[in-house]
């Protein structure tokens, strides 16, 4: 199990991963040569470049050398079983469609799980600079961003309701039509909704400048690390019925309970 | 009348132009204090904030001092009349509901236009330290992009035709019912369709990272700058008409002619 005064420790390590990740990624994003593959065999498309598997490969390599008993459950590679009760929850790169877009919001995100909670979120974008990162301990639980060497402490911000609440999702794409009535139902509550920015909305959420984010069709790698970030900064992060969302799903996140409330009460109606 | 001798010191111009308006906004950006304003009396919601305002006003400044026979047509101040056949089109903060959701894909937009065409486009985005600029001379045409001072030349990229294409556009609400059938059925014949960006989606175009934008409602202050550097980059804009769009209205921005010809066969049915 993890105990509190290992979580520093840890800590810096989830920020080396991040740190190879983004050192491996880098250098392809908006390369001319990038080659999306394409990882379904029907007409969807999903990217999967060669910065996804690199990043993962130079994430994993850290980790069996450094945390070998710990499980890593990553995006591209099969999962490896644990033996510490530990488990790296990794996406290399959260958002590939912007990443092959040029498009800085793609991020790379670790999370630390205990088997109970997760520990710690990381969502790093490196061509901005910006690392958030989330340690939720049992005595202290803080978050704080760092951009390009400067680092402040971060939270979510309170919101009265929906009716005052910035809304962000990634794209109707991930909804079902009847999960879709749902967002729709949120969406006509809020006073500005916005698509189209993968795992950085979560970060905006935990630093305070976005007050919810309603997702689906969540895989645990994409969730598990925003979720620890906006709950280690304050937010509460469940999935559309008020449970527990860290193995994916539907999502629902906010910064302020009283957000969380009225979406929740909602899409209750149209939770899995 | 505009001479080629007077791209380069005016181009300077431009570039300090960005730079008082990054200035005077940057300091707003992500603030808790930032009040989002109403312009709209309506059920609209449409944030004007103070660091617009700052921002507007600080480009203004410099212009009245250095250049007072040209025209001045912004965002958020009555159009200034000129004498000297050249006008600046400027919007201080594009993608407003953007800066104040804390998310970094705004820009300042700065153009310059001769009474035929735009002949300098800037999209400056401060927070990530990118400016991208184009310059149309009569002999030369050129693009690059400065990223924390680094520069490199960008031009648009190859691309075969819509069914390889990236489209971006910034979200469903800027089209009529009519105008949305017209880019649903643009969007059904890309590979990969993304809302959600601003002008960052033309500053893409011109670097060679996405291949199409369509947008619609749009003010010369939108357009202005944001086509003149796609077209300096080598890629084609135009009304959904074929037309010149840079006062406003309906817009087609691709890299590629091929992908221009195609979105314009099916747009054109659609048009005002």
């Amino acid at each position: 199990m993890l105990s509190d005064t290992d979580l520093p420790a840890l800590t810096d390590l989830a920020c080396r991963l991040a740190d190879a990740a983004g050192a491996a990624s880098l250098p392809h994003f908006r390369s001319r040569n990038l080659e999306a593959g394409n990882k379904r065999s029907g007409d969807g498309f999903d990217p999967v470049t060669v910065a996804d598997r690199a990043a993962e490969a130079a994430i994993r390599a850290i980790l069996a050398a450094e945390r070998p008993d710990d499980g890593v459950l990553g995006e591209e590679q099969a999962p490896t079983a644990g033996s510490s009760g530990l488990t790296w929850v990794i996406d290399p790169i959260d958002g590939t469609r912007a990443f092959i877009s040029g498009l800085p919001t793609w991020g790379t995100l670790i999370a630390l799980d205990d088997g109970e909670r997760g520990r710690i979120g990381i969502v790093d974008q490196p061509h901005i600079g910006e690392r958030f990162v989330g340690v939720k301990a049992g005595a202290e639980t803080r978050a704080w961003l760092s951009h390009r060497g400067e680092r402040r402490a971060i939270t979510t911000r309170p919101c009265p309701g929906l009716a005052a609440a910035t809304l962000f999702t990634t794209t109707p794409d991930i909804f079902t039509p009847r999960e879709w009535e749902g967002y729709r139902a949120v969406e006509r509550q809020v006073r500005l909704a916005r698509y189209g920015i993968d795992c950085y909305a979560y970060a905006l959420v935990a630093a305070g400048h976005v007050d919810l984010v309603v997702e689906a069709s969540l895989k645990a790698y994409d969730i598990a690390a925003p979720a620890a970030l906006v709950q280690a900064a304050g937010g509460i992060v469940t999935d559309w019925q008020g449970g527990d969302c860290r193995w994916g799903g539907q999502a629902l996140a906010a910064g302020d309970p009283a957000v969380h409330a009225e979406a929740l009460a909602i899409l209750g109606d149209y939770a899995d």
